[in-house]
């Protein structure tokens, strides 16, 4: 019995008291390390998804990715500038959800909220299959292996954030900084590489599936913009900074932006002049790494690093995730054990929850990164276009001084990510997006539907009408009167017990005994004159071999006609064996009796338990 | 809600009165039918599995069968002999688990009902597996469904024996006398046309597996004696015939000795002299139809009449298998819910077993026959022979009348089967009678764990030691003390019933809540002042934010320092929620609770449920 708490102290650690929780302040280095590795993170599959699309088309059409990429650093800059709004106005964090709820109203904010519950999921599905992807690049001997090393690396992460990550930057600077400096030597050593004609390659043969169209063109784009994924983290945490935390926080996005859009441009101005054709079972980055460095030491340094900050992209999902149900629940719209702090101070069912729902999608999409990237990017800019434009409304209400510069750059963000959304949608529908166009809708309703019930609940429950006035302090009864019915099976010690324990506490008891044709009435009847004499024992005829149903009938009976208005207390006496399955060998009458006097609307129905 | 009961009593009818039990009286023709069913449609394959072991010695041992058959006929007649003893020696009904247990003792009587229990099962799974094998004959469509085939076909058998299949001769006697009436044709015209030089045939030439051996006819024998199986059935069934009940038994006994001995060696000397070579997708018996009959409508009429007469052999055990149970159960070997008579007034927990054994079997073994076959017959001999050793020891004690004789034709028949019991473990021990000789050691060793818990459970619940004189019939208390604790969340309407029922059962009242630190405490306390104040509210305080420690602290210590040696009752209100699911959205906790706080004795935990 004390197996599992053990087990569970092990790897959780101890519990934690309430008194222990506190937040912990970031220097901005270390609040890009730690709110930032889902944005970064994405620099290691986002050109490749451009690539994968664009080599139906023939190599040719691989050198449209770099214009491509320019295209979204320049969507990422006005995403940047108008985040830096939200930041200045809404110091102590403003997600999506919450802007959206203070400034659109209830539903956009419950869509957003949708869109981000969906979007943190993916999140993590995309970045454990990627990190998954750039081990088995470098080892190829782990590929049959994928699905199971993504599950094993999603438990680690569940149970590390389920015993409490403190996100103390220190340890989470490593991996975020060695894979910027990483990228950066990368990218270095690779132009300088080509400037000194050390490389000359050219596309091998791609036969043409695909002849080019905007729309095509558009799928592409569509696809590397899962890059800006993760953007928003700041403007969430913003209490996580040093004070000035606004100007600080501001200060934080405004470098990961430029250091997103250089790493981002890099790899994809990489991949073009080395003649990058993406490989079903190498990464991009993997292969460029090869080309560039050779299969040395340093190659599976990027390959480890890359795995690294792609756990960390995973885990900022497992602290934005948790805490937005958080938000959720408190307001009424996800279920209440999702606002409950576990033992390790964490939102544990958070947690668990998100882990559940991305383990299925990673055996669902096999691990897949390319699979599912179409379901990405959906959610992130469905939330960034309402929060956009939440902010928008704001500066209009509000009128603060310097809000016409403010509400212009949000109009234009909002307007961009709003076309961008209905592009990453129009391009994807088919492929996958469909699926999260379906789903956040059916979540706004569950959320709505779940609202509605701990209304309804509460209203039912409420002593507001019950007022001091009309409803004084009742004394207690000077003398007892309370009926009580004791089912009787034997007579034996445990039915002694239960009728003992019916005359502490009811003075009018009756014994209920049921005849499904195998009783010896006469010898019960004498025995029980002989022990318990002063309670009358009723034996019911069953002649269809039933107990449930003539002991509903008299207990109905009873307590309608003789004692309505009154609690009447039903009292089954059950005896518990040493072990569970050593219940198994006696009759489970008493869970469908007592299941049955339930639905009967009995209000007060008890066991009472003999020890053997 | 009514939706499963009107289901289950569409499928299995109303149910019915006890007193609508009663046994019907059987002719002897009637009785040949409901109870030779098993041993006769053994017919269908007992000859094919003699051939499918004899050919790996090529086709030259294929002529073998003839003599192996032969052999088995004079072991059935022995059989028979020695089972006319015990028909007339239990004029009742003996089967072998009654004979052993009164004549040899505990131990063998549970080897014989362990041995007969798995029998029961593997006729199941043998003849429901061969009666699909001769539909798939006829129409090699339906091969690939011989999984899904057998299942329904055993599904319909459970339902039909749930809803009671009344053993009405009448409709029973069809296809057994009509399978009879087949095979005689079968074998008549098949020697007519033989006689007549209509056919002649030749072996065609067969690899040779295997050389010629004591052994490996032995294993032939032990394969072929699966003919013997359900022989004793009419000795379990004398009970069903008209008076002179056992007359009738021994002469219906007799009949059938002789008509199965008929039919199965003209069989295996057709399939001798047609030069049958058996065929892994069509039974031996459906190939000597087509041969003699041609693919015609009386070829039809066969297979179609094979497959009735093995669902009957199959409904044989499903008549002695929940009746075996129930002879087990109520001696205290089988858990009690096997002894009780469902609203059919059958014993439907019996039935379901047996189907979900045989349905396993089926699965594993993929409505395979002769993957099964090794299984078989261990137990039908070990049985036969306890109970031939049984009624020998019966002879001698009693010595009546002819017991001379009566003991001579015994302990011929229980060394006879004794002896084909140690040839058939021998020669198919490893190929999978195995699994039987170990099976019934270990189910007779669960009969002897469950009979000493259902005999601890009697001793620690008998009121034999509170005999009258020691312990008069005590009188309900003058006045009624009793404490209760009252758990208490928020104060709602649920809470304010709990208190209500407190007050109505007990004299010495406190509310406890728990702080796991949401609980604006002052404001509670105000509004208990106006509403409850005769009840003192204690708000214990929790660090770790659990409910269970500190309340289970406060309740072990209310009891011990203040109440020990009386009931204490712990009060918990609930609130009912419409549907199941709504459920789910509140806390758990009851549940949890419920189950730490009954740990102790002298405790009672009741719910007190608001239905909302």
């Amino acid at each position: 019995m004390s197996f599992y708490p053990q087990i569970k102290q092990i790897l959780l650690g101890k519990t934690l008291p309430t008194s222990a929780h506190s937040e912990e302040r970031l220097s901005n280095y270390a609040a890009l390390a730690v709110l930032s590795s889902d944005a970064l993170s994405s620099v290691a599959y986002a050109t490749e998804e451009i690539l994968v699309i664009l080599v139906a088309a023939g190599s040719g059409a691989l050198s449209l990715s770099l214009p491509i990429a320019v295209a979204i650093i320049l969507l990422l800059g006005i995403v940047v500038l108008s985040y830096r709004q939200t930041i200045k106005a809404y110091p102590k964090g403003g997600g999506s959800y919450i802007v959206a709820r203070d400034n659109l109203g209830l539903f956009p904010g419950l869509v957003a909220g949708a869109s981000l519950m969906i979007d943190y999921i993916l999140t993590v599905t995309v970045s454990i299959s990627a990190g998954t992807a750039a081990l088995t690049s470098a080892f190829p001997a782990l590929q049959p292996f994928t699905v199971s090393l993504c599950l094993i690396f999603m438990v680690l992460l569940m149970l590390a954030n389920l015993r409490g990550v403190k996100e103390s930057g220190n340890i989470f600077m490593i991996p975020t900084y060695a894979f910027i400096v990483s990228i950066f030597v990368l990218i270095i050593f690779g132009l300088y590489k080509h400037a000194t004609g050390q490389v000359v390659t050219s596309y091998p043969e791609i036969p043409v599936q695909q002849g080019l169209s905007l729309f095509f063109i558009m799928r592409a784009f569509s696809a590397g913009c899962t890059a800006l994924t993760g953007v928003e983290a700041i403007s969430d945490g913003v209490l996580a900074f040093k004070e000035p935390e606004w100007k600080n926080a501001r200060l934080t996005l405004t470098f990961l932006g430029v250091i997103l859009g250089i790493m981002f441009v890099g790899i994809t101005y990489l991949s073009n002049i080395y003649h990058i054709v993406p490989h079903e079972h190498e990464t991009v980055v993997s292969i460029l790494g090869r080309e560039i460095l050779g299969t040395g030491s340093f190659y599976y340094f990027i390959q480890f690093v890359t795995l690294l900050i792609l756990m960390l992209a995973a885990n900022t999902s497992y602290a934005d995730f948790p805490r937005l149900c958080y938000f959720l629940a408190r307001d009424g719209f996800l279920p209440r054990q999702l606002a409950l702090l576990g033992e390790r101070l964490v939102y544990s069912n958070g947690i668990i929850l998100l882990t559940l729902c991305a383990a299925v999608l990673v055996i669902i999409f096999k691990g897949d990164v390319s699979a599912v990237i179409p379901l990405y990017a959906v959610g992130v800019f469905t939330s960034f276009t309402l929060s956009q434009a939440g902010m928008v409304r704001r500066w209009f209400v509000e009128r603060s001084s310097g809000w016409r510069s403010s509400a212009l750059m949000n109009t234009f963000g909002a307007i961009a990510t709003a076309i961008v959304l209905m592009v990453i949608i129009s391009t994807k529908f088919l492929r996958g997006a469909w699926l999260v166009v379906v789903a956040i809708p059916i979540l706004v309703y569950i959320f709505l539907a779940i609202h509605r019930h701990y209304e309804y609940v509460a209203r039912r429950l409420s002593i507001e009408e019950i007022a001091p006035c009309s409803y004084p302090p009742r004394p207690k009864p000077e003398v007892i009167n309370h009926p009580a019915v004791v089912l009787v099976g034997q007579l034996n010690r445990g039915t002694v017990q239960a009728l003992d324990y019916a005359r502490s506490i009811a003075d009018d008891i009756v014994a209920v005994h049921v005849d499904i044709g195998s009783t010896d009435r006469e010898r019960l009847q004498e025995k029980w004159q002989q022990l318990e004499s002063d309670i009358p024992l009723k034996i019911l005829e069953s002649p269809y071999r039933s107990l449930i149903e003539p002991l509903l009938d008299f207990v109905t009976r009873y307590e309608a006609q003789q004692h309505s208005g009154v609690f009447t207390t039903v009292i089954i006496p059950v005896f518990v064996t040493r072990n569970w399955w050593d219940g198994l060998l006696h009759n489970q009458t008493t869970f469908f009796l007592k299941n049955a006097l339930r639905a009967t609307k009995s209000r007060v129905v008890t066991t009472v338990r003999y020890y053997l």
